[in-house]
């Protein structure tokens, strides 16, 4: 095998497991020398995290083992903790591990970090929706907080929870929670009324630069679940008892969630790639600036639209460089030729917590039941694209 | 109704519901003004508290509701906390209330408080197994420490539990935990052998004064599950980041459970009544010294056996004295003769988790699985003493 291509795909979230699932299924066997690095054995969904965080569903339904989706006589797969690229000398280290891996050609999907606008305190006394790790914890610490109450009765803010920004992630986390926070009360003997979720956004509105009407609905929405809204009020500080807001009011808080905005993984930046903002402006082709051989998917990638705007990042957008880079690394193991990649918006859809959602779709607009089944199958469509209907039959939610 | 006699029972513990539930059978209509003081409005097992607090039981299997065990007709129920006893005024306080309870007779049942020995540091940073409220949170703490661990792995003492006291409740306490851990082990993705969970006692052997062949069958079969005992080690400090024990050495825990000993309630000893080690000497026929017309009954009164040892405290006790008290009660209000009372042991026995137990009833020591049945036996009778075969089947642990 020594003279075939490596290719080095680090990071197994949207945008490396649709690339490994595509070069498998395209290339043939020995055609090339695969290998997939990520740190845990399983790939895992982050677009549903808000539901495992809030507790409305097992984080089991939301990851996947690798080894149920690879095929290990095309990629290897090691598990291991990304510490150091080196574009330069062609090679990449792993945490505990003297070896380092080479490559020929190398993806990096390696997700994305908090971005926290220098918001004192914030990365120390808030959480993350971000991986099962976290999004473990912070069920567990909210219900941790519930079981002492009752314990300490005087500690109010042990029952009110701070969602730090009112995005995608924001308001479908606290959909989920408004929608757990009953289940809460009676298992802790507690009050509704005692229970604040407040979520807190910076913008002008909530879900910024979405369209007014679904925005109001699903504001309207949720404070009907009983979420209330700080919006156009940034959080200046937050610390071991909570936060600081706009004007200097203090809301005493014993759980702070942060969703307020994602950067690049930092070892893009440390890497010596260029970077915006800490994501890598890619070319057409997903190419870092100045390495032909190195991709850069998902999160951590910086690509404009046409009016030079910058995409958010989205698992939209990892899918589809997925699958376009799989076709370009084939090319590029055949000699063949590269095509530019084009991101195609198939719409959006946010959850606003059971049997409620709100989307656009093509130049439609979606509510209520209707939304939340949009949104049931684009969760569904995800799966088919990376493990057909044997993992759609094990993980999909149909109800 | 005014010329009826007024008996006000403080607790709906075991001696007290025991009370409450035999008065109500054997006093007819409109013979007596009966009241039931309890801050909760729920009867607790006691005695299985340990499952809830390991996480393996639901608390609400170790719950019944007061207005299901009593006869509105004849007692009234007052959920309130108890503030204040005035022996020689003849009434009680309740928190939040202005207007005061009065009574002819009173019976305090209020159960115990823990003993920490002068231990420094132990109230703030332990927990102990006492009520819904603090197993609930011992359960939630539990996990919520193996939550956190895997964000932040160097953190290994997120998985140690000391649990202080190898008495009876401790023992039954790690036995329960033990089984426990596998489970939390697959839930939160760490590997067993990283977690400790360490029973530390004083006294020269677990379950001081039991027999000895009981005992070391109970720390052979808790060692096997993976118990580790420190014996006859006392606990010098207990600090926020674990405990000291006997020669100076820190064990790190993020989780510290005692139950080392309890007290009497310090409402009695508030209330002016005489105690030694902070329980009620009462007498034959369970009066308070100097107070005829106050019987103490369960963890707050002090009995002594022939030898002139103190009995401990134990439900069979309080309910025992529940059921004598009830007709010595009747016997007072028809003008009648109070009746001594008499414990009578009817055996011991511990449970040490899924299907292991140990006991001895009657000159019978009991091991594993007969012993297993008959804690379950027990747990069965008791609900049918205070709510007959409707509770039985409602509450009651058959597998
Ligand atoms: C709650 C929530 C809801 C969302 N909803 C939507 C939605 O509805 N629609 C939508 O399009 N987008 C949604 N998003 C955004 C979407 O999830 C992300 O844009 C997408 O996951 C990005 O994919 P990625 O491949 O770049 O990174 P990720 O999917 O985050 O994967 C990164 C992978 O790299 C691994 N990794 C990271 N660091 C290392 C390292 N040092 N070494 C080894 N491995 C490492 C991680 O374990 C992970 O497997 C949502 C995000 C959140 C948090
Ligand atoms: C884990 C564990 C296992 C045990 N196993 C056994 C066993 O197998 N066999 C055995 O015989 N014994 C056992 N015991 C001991 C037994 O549970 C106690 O001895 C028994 O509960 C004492 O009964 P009591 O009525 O005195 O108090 P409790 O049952 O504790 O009841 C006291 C009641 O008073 C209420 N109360 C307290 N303060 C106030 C206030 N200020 N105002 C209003 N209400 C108040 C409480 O809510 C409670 O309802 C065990 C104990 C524990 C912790």
């Amino acid at each position: 095998m020594g003279e075939l291509k490596k290719v080095l795909i680090l990071g197994a979230g949207y945008g490396g497991i649709v690339t490994a699932v595509h070069l498998q299924k395209q290339l043939g066997l020995n055609e090339a020398d695969v290998t997939l690095v990520n740190n845990n054995d399983y790939h895992y969904l982050t677009t549903q995290l808000h539901e495992p965080a809030a507790g409305t569903l097992h984080h089991d339904k939301t990851r996947v083992s690798i080894d149920s989706l690879i095929d290990s006589n095309k990629i290897r797969f090691v598990q291991g903790h990304v510490t150091a690229i080196r574009p330069d000398e062609q090679r990449v280290s792993l945490e505990n591990r003297e070896d380092e891996l080479e490559y020929d050609y190398l993806v990096i999907g390696l997700g994305s970090a908090p971005a926290t606008f220098g918001i004192k305190g914030l990365l120390e006394h808030s959480m993350g929706i971000r991986n099962i790790d976290s999004v473990r914890m912070i069920r567990q610490h909210i219900e941790y907080m519930f079981s002492r109450y009752r314990n300490e009765p005087e500690r109010e803010d042990y029952l009110t929870v701070v969602v730090g920004g009112a995005g995608f992630t924001g308001i479908e986390f606290v959909g989920e929670l408004a929608d757990r926070i009953p289940q809460l009360c009676k298992e802790y003997d507690i009050p509704r009324e005692k229970v604040r979720l407040v979520n807190i956004e910076a913008a002008p509105s909530a879900l910024p630069g979405f369209d007014k009407e679904l925005v109001d609905y699903a504001v309207s929405t949720l404070e009907k679940k009983g979420v209330e809204f700080l919006i156009g009020t940034p959080i200046k500080e937050c610390h071991e008892n909570g936060v600081i807001v706009g004007d200097g009011e203090e809301i005493k808080a014993a759980t702070v969630i942060w969703t307020g905005g994602v950067t690049g993984n930092p070892l893009v930046e440390e890497a010596g790639f260029e970077v915006q903002r800490g994501r890598v402006p890619v070319d057409e082709y997903l190419r870092a600036p100045n390495y032909d051989n190195v991709f850069v998917i998902g999160d951590s990638s910086l690509m404009f639209n046409d009016e030079g705007r910058p995409y958010p990042p989205t698992a939209q957008m990892a899918t589809q460089q997925g699958q376009h880079l799989a076709r370009n690394l084939v090319a590029l193991i055949r000699d063949g030729q590269l095509t530019p990649f084009k991101f195609e918006t198939k719409g959006t859809v946010a959850s606003l917590g059971k049997g409620e959602a709100i989307g656009i779709v093509g130049k439609r607009k979606l509510y209520g039941w209707t939304a939340a089944q949009m949104k049931k199958l684009i969760d569904l469509r995800y799966l088919f694209i990376i493990g057909g209907l044997p993992l759609v039959l094990r993980k999909g939610k149909f109800f």
